[in-house]
């Protein structure tokens, strides 16, 4: 077959009809990405690939770095053509990566380049993508507007302005920007960044005004159209409820800026934690739980390249006892919202799809969602054993689907690669007699997880 | 390929011929189920597929939940023609979950029904199936004397009558029914439940008396025909053994109801586990270890529906280290009878089967069993899983293959399920060049893990 | 396709061309193994497959066990034609295990035997094969001649003579013999044998002295041609780094004799540890960390047949904090050297796979490798799944390939094994449109993995 042509990663004929006739042309819901929402407001131009594609993608930047490319070109000062140099001398290494299969992806797409990124054919493609890049709809907006996107959800601090969404949203793109709430900052009691931002969120003396003040911007955030939240449960997430008044001593303590042991910083984020899950739910919000990362690797690169440096890695897998505890606590004291847990480690992935069965809620479909194969994970085999773990413990039919949580323009075709591997998936069940070869049925089901199923849920 | 059809799994020429020609007569040995014995000895009718399919199957309840059907129609007052109407909207949903495939299986075996339930054909199919109920062989034993059925081990507690089974065995089937003991009331230590099961066991003073009764209630077990003891190892299984002394005072606070912490009664379920163990060696029986399921989920569900509200999920990996120690002890203190050991959680799949490497007895092919894909892990990607792991680690051809685990007299569709994909993994090996294609040898194999291997190892 | 013939594991065209024209011929570097080094250095002959094939393989040996072979016949004083005997009787049960295609390879390969082994093959192809082992090419010289091999690293102990490597390498053999450091005898604090072994070491009266001994020992092995020191990290690895005081406290106590509890253990390994793996560094070594075995199974099989009885198995996934904690520290303090981080458990595939993206060095490609399937993962499966996890999460063509590991000198079968499977990854990517159909290029990549990159990483 043709590498990476039209029918890309579709093996079979009832894969193939599916995609192009029905999965293809919908529209895309991106619920949860790191776009910059002032770019798009102010639909910003790019020069050429070294800065649109390579200079603040992490994922190109970490497979340099394996490659053994300096610091300095990748995150340093070095020129966008040095960045883009090593990145397409780095490119043919990744074979089999999804880096490989996207990179081909987007310059076919956006620049209708065919030509592999090799050393050889870095000149080439650099100068016509850069000539492109001049053109009209090859700006910010024009770039988003190929995809065929209908609502973008950006990742915002709690204290960010939210003008820029509304800008983005009146602005010339056929699309609507959504701020939502990447809550992290709310919970990070114990450190100097956490004291700074108290200070910015208001008068703080103690753990009832400190959640006074998040619900009142939490209201700021519902009235921009603000839906979902999100919170990155990381190295190694435990669940401890304390008492209110534990939670108080505690919470006055980070205040004050004292050691605050560790054990009692779980307790006060598990506090906060269910307590914000309570008012996500109250005002109708779903609730994105990002579990499994190892953030602190390399302190030597950290020092070097900031706190990207060394990348996360994927922790060991996850204390379902703590997960369990979390989603029972938040269920029966504050109620528990539509909620999407992601994991980082494939390991879970059993364990992370059975759950969805767990916290139902009558005349709510697919409550507690299984989230698709998130970062590091987000390739053909990790897309597809996601795939497998959803359907085989839990049900297809009701899964909401694919988001990028990329922070870039092209990271869209991630989305027709999840497409692609959807109605593979599909198409190889109907060849092998595992399904129904009734393409109206079958359709149905890849377009509600293609687009259907995130447009209902997440009411976008 | 026909979907569901003759040839359903079997995706090459030498899997075809093995599985029509070789493993699909042969009888089934269930040596793991939850039916009720008093149903079979009554031999119990069933006015329609509500009753008899829906009711009472956790696996649809938990689908139906998910797919937000409320609870009063899944578990509640609702009627059976409206739980039935509610799984013929989820079935569809179920697509590529074993559900899928098995309502399949079942209606076209059964009741001889092709199309498959949706909202649409859920009429015709409970009329053609009512039809059906009222004829003669369509009682409870007639269904089951449909599987070719040799042995069906039920899972009874320590207290449970095991008259029923006399006459099961005896009615109009063409069936062994075994009782075997689902131990685990004899571990509850520290519930109020206990206490009031210790109550009904007889009058004890300490542990030394608990355990003489309890032996008196495996003797009236074995004298039953009862090979077969097990256990499920929930919520973390750890294992650490105390003193004699100790397992003795933990036990007396539990008797008087105080407060026991929760390393203490991990401690007392070891040391009482180890001697439970010794005793099935002693009388030859098999243990089963289930392990790895987290219990507790929703507290909100559980008190609207009761234990089985929210419906268990899978726990985080084995603590290999406490599963190893347990075997360990009990083998150099009390004897190590044959034993299979389980796992909910597919990411221990790859330990649990090399473990079955470490407790060899001299002459006994298999001591150490990695039990076939259970529960959740009872569907095609499970069984593939398991089959590569057992094959890659371990013996394939001294795996005691399949059992239902299921309270369904449908369920023994399971089995064909199962040996399909046996069948089919054999036959992948064959045609890729992987084994010799030698049907007589392969058939062996097939018809060893399908039937030969547990009829010995159980000595059934 | 023909069981194990010239396509063996060849499952399209692209992958023919990619192994018979460009992998198969490549030479074998090993860089990590077990084999004698003075059966080597004497050219040790062997009167029949017993003593060269069955003997001294615990692989087989634990298959055996499996199957019920008694103790004695499998590690015991029985004849090498009982065991060999015993060996045939359950080949047949490893369908799918790796010793069954091992197997069939080393007798096709060595022997010219294309015959299964079976009971009724037994005796000629015992006898075929002791006929060829008396011509003067089957030597233990003769026979690692026929693979091709350029370089061997064995597994030394820090204090064993390293004069054998010199008489293996300038023996008839068209090979090199390098000394490799099996350095856990370093850190085997708290036990009398680490006593022993320090009083042979030298005069050892505090954490200095040990530390000066052990870095003479290091030059010794540098001088000889030492590139490589390996670690095994087993039994739940935990990292934890104590003040230099601390750590000569518990060193100190160690000597004596004393109980040291094990927290003070796991605190003066990682101290020890560290300070070896910036040794190494500052040497220019590789550092190979094998995670995961949990050692300790059955203290009654260990009774038996002495420290492999029982033999391993894999132990819980890693506790990833622990092992970035390591790295961190290490890279911080003394410098990291090269490391290849290898897993028992699978379950760790991603999370292994994805931290090789976090200790990266300017210059230095693929610095931290996720090292081969080892030990019980070295079969179809596990290479696979390996396989998909370095490129999916990393950098493929800067994958340092595979090593046997082994104490067999028929082992060497396993790299033409692997070097199938990967030509076969690899034409499988391009037949289904994943990559290019560009020889040149794909070719480069699975030489790299076969050969050039080891060469180069291990700079041999």
């Amino acid at each position: 077959m043709d590498w990476a042509g039209k029918d890309f990663l579709l093996n079979n004929d009832f894969a193939r009809e599916l995609f192009h006739d029905h999965a293809a042309g919908l529209p895309i819901i991106d619920y949860h990405n790191h776009l910059d929402p002032v770019a798009i407001a102010e639909d910003r131009r790019y020069a050429d690939l070294g800065e649109l594609w390579v200079r603040t993608d992490p994922y190109k930047h970490r497979a340099m770095r394996i490659n053994g490319v300096p610091e300095h070109i990748v995150s340093g000062n070095a020129s966008d053509r040095e960045k883009f140099d090593a990145w397409a001398a780095t490119c043919p290494m990744t074979l089999g990566n999804p880096l490989y299969h996207w990179s081909a992806m987007e310059l076919r797409k956006v620049f209708g380049i065919d030509e592999c990124l090799t050393p050889s054919s870095a000149g080439m493609i650099w100068d016509r993508s850069a000539a492109l890049l001049k053109e009209k709809d090859f700006s910010t907006v024009g770039i988003l507007d190929k995809w065929n996107i209908e609502t973008l959800c950006t990742s915002d601090d709690l204290l960010d302005s939210l003008e820029p969404h509304v800008a983005a949203t009146q602005g010339a793109g056929s699309f609507k920007v959504l701020p939502s709430l990447r809550a992290d900052s709310v919970l990070a009691f114990g450190t100097p960044a956490h004291q700074a931002w108290t200070g910015r969120l208001g008068e703080v003396s103690g753990l009832d005004d400190y959640l006074a003040l998040v619900n009142e911007r939490l209201d700021v955030f519902s009235a921009s159209g603000c839906r979902v939240a999100d919170h990155a449960l990381d190295n190694g997430f435990r669940f401890s409820i304390p008492s209110k008044d534990e939670a108080q001593g505690i919470f006055r303590k980070c205040l004050s800026g004292d050691h605050v042991p560790s054990d009692d910083i779980v307790c006060l984020k598990s506090y906060v934690l269910a307590f914000l899950a309570g008012e996500y739910s109250r005002r109708g919000w779903r609730m994105l739980l990002h579990v499994g990362a190892q953030r602190f690797t390399s302190s030597r690169l950290r020092a070097l390249a900031g706190p990207a440096g060394g990348y996360a890695t994927i922790g060991s897998p996850c204390d379902m006892e703590s997960l369990c505890s979390f989603l029972d606590h938040t269920e029966k004291v504050h109620g528990l919202p539509k909620t999407v847990i992601f994991t980082l480690n494939p390991a879970d992935n059993a364990a992370f799809a059975v759950t969805t069965g767990s916290y139902s809620e009558d005349g709510v479909w697919g409550k507690v969602q299984f989230g698709p194969a998130w970062w590091y994970n987000d390739h053909k085999e990790g897309i597809e054993s996601h795939l497998r773990a959803v359907s085989s413990y839990g049900l297809l039919g009701r899964f909401v689907g694919m988001t990028t949580d990329s922070r870039s323009i092209l990271s869209f075709s991630r989305h027709e690669y999840f497409r692609r591997l959807v109605c593979n998936y599909l198409g190889e069940m109907v060849e092998k007699g595992e399904a129904p070869a009734d393409m109206e049925y079958i359709a149905g089901i890849a377009s509600a997880i293609a687009y259907g199923n995130s447009k209902e849920w997440f009411n976008l």
